[in-house]
């Protein structure tokens, strides 16, 4: 068991009359000039942003709007948000949408607050000395990003699309309304992509090779359960209102830390290649993850095998017969059917990415760099390792 | 499944290295005169007080100290804090200890913030407008307190002390630095009375026939099996570090809020019940806790059958044969047994409490009147029915 630190400070506001709460936890926070920040046409045409300028309004502040987040959110959008928060005074920022508007307000809110280029703190250059708050009203059950240190962006590039993170601790948002019924309109493809990057980020947590912990292997396997339990539930039922709130809930104690307390940080290979891969091909995150889970596990399981064992028999229910290497393999198998019952891919092909012999290599090489060379802790992946499991992926 | 609020601010330092955080930490909080508040001599003999004092020097504070806090924090020590804390400009409590060295230092903090008498907050006739930041160095795995919104105080009195709780937002500690290792030197006594403690932070949430929610009662059983396990394992081998940092976390987690998100508040009759038990005697809240709960178990399980069916299958391991009533019951005596396994009193004969008719009475309306006549979720209960269950467990 590692040394760990856990701080997930966010007020989360659950249920049905959440949104009630927008006005008192703005003026908790001192608000005075706040941007509303959030994606495509949605969000105005189900009304929630005219409730939202109400509460807004009624909490006593001003307001500036940027719509126009799209998934893998833009840096280009992000220095349009600097510019217009600083032309306007802006001191708060509230996401109003899934985890690429919280991201991009994040990303906003780094760049007000520590000044200088934005992308520096993306490329590790530098770190941000501080966050202008942001706030979350939640449409999206995925990324977590309204309770974790997290923000993603991606820069628009002529040679490929780079994607790239900053975890800082000044990034965890202030509060987070969660309202489950926000979610009934989300399309089956978005549910369950949602639900993928949902259980990937405590699988991330979960399989490595490093410390471990049995409270939080306790509490990750039975978030797992519920996630696989409720994703099915979802996809039939879109409007399931107790579906709809254990995956929103499991969406944010997944990324909020919990899920890895001891674990020494966990693998998150797996993270690493897609963004590799949403940045060339712009694909749905959480289909990108789907699509190579199952070729990363094949490939890594046999270093990390107590763990695929209890993953296999504690979340997949696999009896547990045979070798502890063919209980683990089977623990893969169930995970895949999983994925493939809510109609998620779980191999390029499905995904409509056909990489060339350059792009394998190109894509491999890009994401070990990113870690000194190499990536992962259940295994440790070099170049060669990530281009073998890219085209494993690629073969399905 | 209810709406809920989840706020657990508290930045958590866990393991073997995590003292040497503090100076940074207080440094974070803007600190500048520090009360040094703590229980007995164990801390000081260790040479535990002699390194926080090192820190706090380390972070360019001042200190201001006040030892001599009881289990079961008294009215009157808090009531020096305040004034010594008035006098020396204290501007932050940093607790070193259990939860009743937590709880006496949120007093201080209410008043110190709030102004005026202390113990209207905990009789509930004002309540704290703020609360002077507090920090935790945790010696002691049992109350939570170091992530809770909870402070317990005992007032004496002559007619029979009184003890009552101020649950407030403003109490949850800055942080919480927890190194198990501290906790090896703790009696088998103190031990149990702690695991009991934790896990009756979660029973109370887990007992009720309000809403539920999957997650929450899958972190709930997953949390109940790691403390049952390792609470048995640190009872026979005390420098267990494994043990001892599972349980220690564990009871952070315990009392945090997120093992009753969307049960709609939970029960809470037992510690009510135990609440008078304790002020009348001044027995261990652990003890006092396991000497009335499988009393009250067994009083109230029927009205709350689907969750002791539950809590039988899925934490007490109990074989799913025979009626649903069957199984509870069976899982009722099983963690009886748990508890007898690691030297817990299970009626107040061990407890060595034995209450007079009039005492009997006494108790059970002062614990309905605190709850306006009635008290408890899992089955609702009136003086008559509390009565009841203090003369059941004094049969035992």
């Amino acid at each position: 068991m590692f040394d760990f630190e856990y701080y997930a400070p966010t007020k989360v506001e659950f249920g049905k009359n959440s949104l009630a709460t927008l006005p008192a936890l703005l003026r908790e926070q001192g608000a005075k000039k706040v941007l509303i920040h959030y994606g495509g046409g949605s969000a105005e045409r189900s009304g929630l942003l005219d409730k939202v300028r109400a509460a807004v309004k009624e909490a006593g502040c001003e307001a500036a709007e940027l719509g126009g987040v799209q998934p893998n959110p833009r840096l280009s959008l992000v220095k349009k948000g600097i510019e217009l928060c600083q032309r306007e005074g802006v001191d708060f920022l509230l996401a109003v949408g899934g985890g690429s508007v919280i991201d991009s307000a994040k990303a906003i809110g780094y760049a007000l607050a520590s000044g200088g280029e934005v992308w520096d703190f993306y490329e590790r250059k530098r770190k941000p000395s501080g966050c202008t708050p942001v706030g979350v009203v939640l449409t999206l059950a995925a990324a977590g990003s309204e309770m974790s240190n997290s923000s993603v962006i991606t820069k628009e590039s002529e040679g490929g699309d780079i994607k790239r993170s900053c975890n800082c601790e000044y990034a965890r948002p202030r509060f987070a309304i969660m309202d489950p019924t926000l979610t009934f309109t989300l399309p089956p493809y978005q549910t369950a992509c949602g639900c993928t990057d949902i259980l990937m980020h405590t699988m991330e947590r979960y399989f490595t090779s490093g410390g471990n912990m049995q409270l939080t292997d306790a509490l990750a396997e039975g978030l797992m359960r519920t996630v696989i339990a409720n994703a099915r539930v979802a996809m039939a039922k879109p409007d399931d209102y107790s579906a709809r709130a254990e995956i929103m809930w499991s969406g944010s104690v997944s990324h909020n830390g919990l899920t890895g307390c001891g674990n020494g940080g966990g693998d998150w290979a797996v993270h690493d290649i897609e963004h590799e891969l949403s940045g060339l091909y712009d694909v749905a995150h959480g289909a990108g993850l789907a699509a190579i889970w199952p070729s990363w596990a094949r490939y890594v399981y046999k270093d990390c095998l107590g763990r695929f064992y209890n993953f296999a028999v504690h979340v997949m229910g696999v009896r547990p017969c045979g070798t502890r290497e063919e209980v683990a393999r089977d623990g893969i198998s169930a995970f895949e059917s999983f994925l493939k019952s809510i109609g998620m891919p779980t191999g390029l092909n499905a995904l409509g990415v056909r990489p060339t012999d350059g792009e394998y290599k190109f894509m491999a090489e890009r994401c070990a760099a990113t870690g000194g060379g190499k990536k992962g802790s259940a295994k440790v992946l070099y170049a060669a390792d990530i281009e073998a499991i890219l085209r494993m992926a690629g073969d399905v």
